[in-house]
């Protein structure tokens, strides 16, 4: 859910300086049509780590705009009053009306992810808790209120550091923290839990915005630009679009820092050592799938990665360590007509492994949100909504027991155009390249945003994503069978428990 | 939920043998026109009680309409394949496609039904299996799948005496049903967890539609009936019509039986009686509210009734009963202008009780499925929603302690008319007559059917309707008081567990 937002996202100053006029010009013009229009109330909900700049960025947003038309509330602890009422009573009484700006500073998700950390809700009430946030934002989105949620993250260590710089600064010494962000569990319970919060409560119309919050400038104007196409977007339309996604939903980083960049493709295996560890991960799957643990669950296993990256070699290196009874190799292209007919998941609930069984899918679901997207063969609206169906879709799967591991194998442009070269010198291989995987090469950029967009979105404790360096085909077939191994062992573990 | 579904609704068989016909032939051609149109398929999920008729429904459809272009499918225990998957796995596979009607005799919900009640799933895996299902359905109907959910109602006597009629019948005798339904604690059991599933999984797009299954030509018409402007509805627009709520929604019944029809509002009470038991009640409603179990409480009334069916002079008199610092009447007419700039619920929100307090609303929230329904104010896809977010307002409301009350006062047409003209007769009693009275008035049908939906859907197990005989003024305003007596009994023996 947060990984592109531990990159270290960064812009210069002059970037910055070049660019804020424009914006800070555009949000204020842009505050007024929303007065002038009169329909719609605008509510940002602020969330996310201490320290990740959630204080300074509600001060920019009143120094930008006009602040006589925002209005900010910081919600604390609940005074006399508000503990004798409902829960939601403290955050209905502070709603902006239609024209303004409301900002919770502190807000639902702060309240219930607080009482999760600190244990006075557990896993079920946090559910209960997500499942009323969810119809609240239904209802007041249905009535036409715009739902901005930010939530600023840093990783850990950026965290710690933070909190150093911060701690004489008196914007930040009078807060009051109920969670003591110095201990680093708390730092690991409060991610845990916000992951699930984010993975739950983001739908179509009211999505999660994860901004990195270390670098001030790109905090800013990342927040800036979201906000001003959230407003120019709702200000479209008679009457105001309620049912549609808004523009500002999954836009690119503004530094153009993307999370397959920050891998390291230089990593490769000497043949020997490879040899020598591929046989060994081939014999400890073998040795886990005919444990009797193996019989309470399944396993399911996603390839997707650019075109050459060489899923086809892994997944044969990893079936090679299996009996073929135990497997299944679901190949996954263009759907038949009775796939057609169906639901977009149906093609693959239909292939799901049995308890006991594995099954591969050589391309999956995730095309929706990767070719489709990038094509253009699924409109926005349907793609949009299939990171929540995926999720809710895998949820299902390892609540029952299954074990899904995700892989992206990952190769850079360069080694891509020497294999497809290679692969139309070797005439056995020519069938494997087409005017189509050229075709594909040209997007490469979009697809490195949807990528981004996809670990961000369906990365889940349940179900992560694996990013393997695949420049290197011996190093990715190694990773590829360790990281399955070590997701079995874990789900053995964890079931033994 | 199931009130107007257990009132004897019944159509004598020369009407059926009329109306027969042309249905049949509007269903084939509806039918034909899915096929062709091959955007869209018909999922129709059989739910409910025991000998309501829903094996007869299902035979009846498949000799109504071309059987080739339906398949039905029964759910019984899993089969092996079944159990080694995750339990959506059954429903999937069996899907219809494009063009096609799927019946699911047997589902997820009774599957989720019998697990709740034979206590192999608690209360909160029942709220995790709704969730399921609703993300299930939200997915389905993106997809273009319209969902049509019928549950078919019996009384408990009704129930009892059908299946001593149907012990014999072939058709049945085969049946293995895992509930034993002549235990009348499974048929309570089973009905109140069937409440919180058809509450829980209502929604705008894919509502339930409650039949009652006593008479077989009254349901065998309204499940055509609804079906039909179902698939009819399905297939206009174009593209198929997705986010908006189709036609088959609220059809008034068949029988024009309606629920306050049933009321004996011949009921009353002697003078002497009535000061009686009126002083009782307020002496009772007094020590109450005094009662220090009342801090962990608060109480909400809300008032709603034809004009002139005494909600101010029953107001009155439980006020009367009190300090009138423990309680506070809030009079709902037009919103103000800071109201009108608010969500729908945010003048509700706002005029909360706090704990140890009681708020008496005359009118309330129910407005906007009464009058706005009824004079168009609202749009009906704001009415539609609106019962589902009633519902689960109140429903933070009754979490967090509060005992909500809901009395509808019903007079009947000549009362109120008598009534009326008294008002205009009285000089300091003219002011509460207008124009708007009588107007109101012509549209007495139409509220008699809006009353009926908004039982149907608002009559919670937490905060239910009580319909008051009102006619006699003095049996009305007796029965109000105890019925808040009982109910805050009930409540604090229930915090006392």
């Amino acid at each position: 859910m947060f990984e592109s937002a531990e990159l270290g996202h960064a812009i210069d100053k002059k970037t910055y300086d070049a660019r804020l006029p424009a914006l800070r010009e555009a949000l204020l013009s842009a505050q007024y049509s929303l007065r002038d229009d009169g329909r719609r109330a605008v509510l940002v909900l602020i969330n996310g780590i201490e320290g990740a700049g959630k204080g300074e960025t509600v001060k920019l947003l009143n120094e930008w705009m006009d602040p006589r038309l925002i209005q900010v509330s910081t919600f604390d602890s609940p005074t006399d009053e508000e503990q004798a009422r409902p829960f939601f009573w403290r955050y209905w009484r502070q709603l902006p009306p239609k024209g303004r700006i409301g900002v919770f500073f502190g807000n639902w998700y702060s309240q219930m992810l607080q009482a999760r950390v600190s244990g006075a809700l557990d896993d079920d009430g946090l559910e209960r808790a997500l499942d009323s946030a969810n119809a609240l934002e239904r209802e007041l989105s249905d009535e036409g209120v715009l739902i901005l949620k930010f939530w600023f993250h840093l990783s850990k260590e950026r965290m710690l550091a933070r909190l150093d710089e911060l701690k004489d600064d008196p914007l930040h010494s009078w807060r009051i923290s109920p969670l003591d962000w110095h201990q680093s569990k708390i730092y690991d319970a409060f991610v845990a839990h916000g992951k699930r919060v984010v993975q739950r409560s983001s739908c179509e119309r009211t999505p999660w915005h994860v901004v990195e919050g270390a670098d001030n400038h790109y905090r800013s104007l990342t927040v800036g630009r979201i906000l001003l196409e959230g407003l120019q977007d709702a200000l479209q339309g008679e009457p105001p679009r309620r049912h549609t996604v808004h523009g500002a939903l999954l836009p690119s980083a503004l530094d153009e820092r993307r999370l397959l960049d920050s891998l390291d493709l230089s990593q490769s295996l000497e043949k020997d050592a490879y040899q020598e560890q591929l046989i060994a991960e081939q014999a400890r799957l073998a040795r886990l799938m005919r444990d009797p643990k193996m019989q309470r669950h399944a396993l399911l296993a996603v390839f997707e990665g650019n075109d050459a990256a060489g899923k086809g070699g892994a997944i044969r290196r990893v079936a090679g360590a299996l009996d073929p009874r135990q497997y299944r190799v679901v190949p996954v292209g263009a759907p038949s007509d009775e796939e057609r007919a169906q639901p977009y998941l149906w093609r693959f609930w239909r292939h799901l492994p049995a308890r006991g069984r594995f099954t591969i899918f050589d391309r999956s679901w995730y095309g929706r949100v990767l070719v489709e997207r990038v094509e253009g063969f699924a409109p926005p609206g349907d793609w949009l909504r299939a990171y929540d169906e995926i999720n809710a879709f895998e949820e299902e799967l390892t609540r029952f027991g299954i074990v899904v591991v995700k892989f992206w194998l990952a190769i850079d442009k360069k080694t891509q155009y020497k294999r497809f070269k290679k692969r139309e010198e070797t005439p056995f291989k020519r069938y494997k390249i087409t005017e189509e995987d050229w075709r594909n090469r040209e997007k490469w950029d979009q697809y490195v945003d949807a990528v981004d967009d996809m670990v961000d979105r369906t990365s889940t404790d349940n179900a992560p994503w694996t990013l393997v360096e695949a420049n290197d085909k011996r190093f990715a077939r190694v990773k590829v069978l360790r990281t399955l191994n070590d997701a079995l062992e874990a789900a053995f573990a964890r079931s033994e428990r």
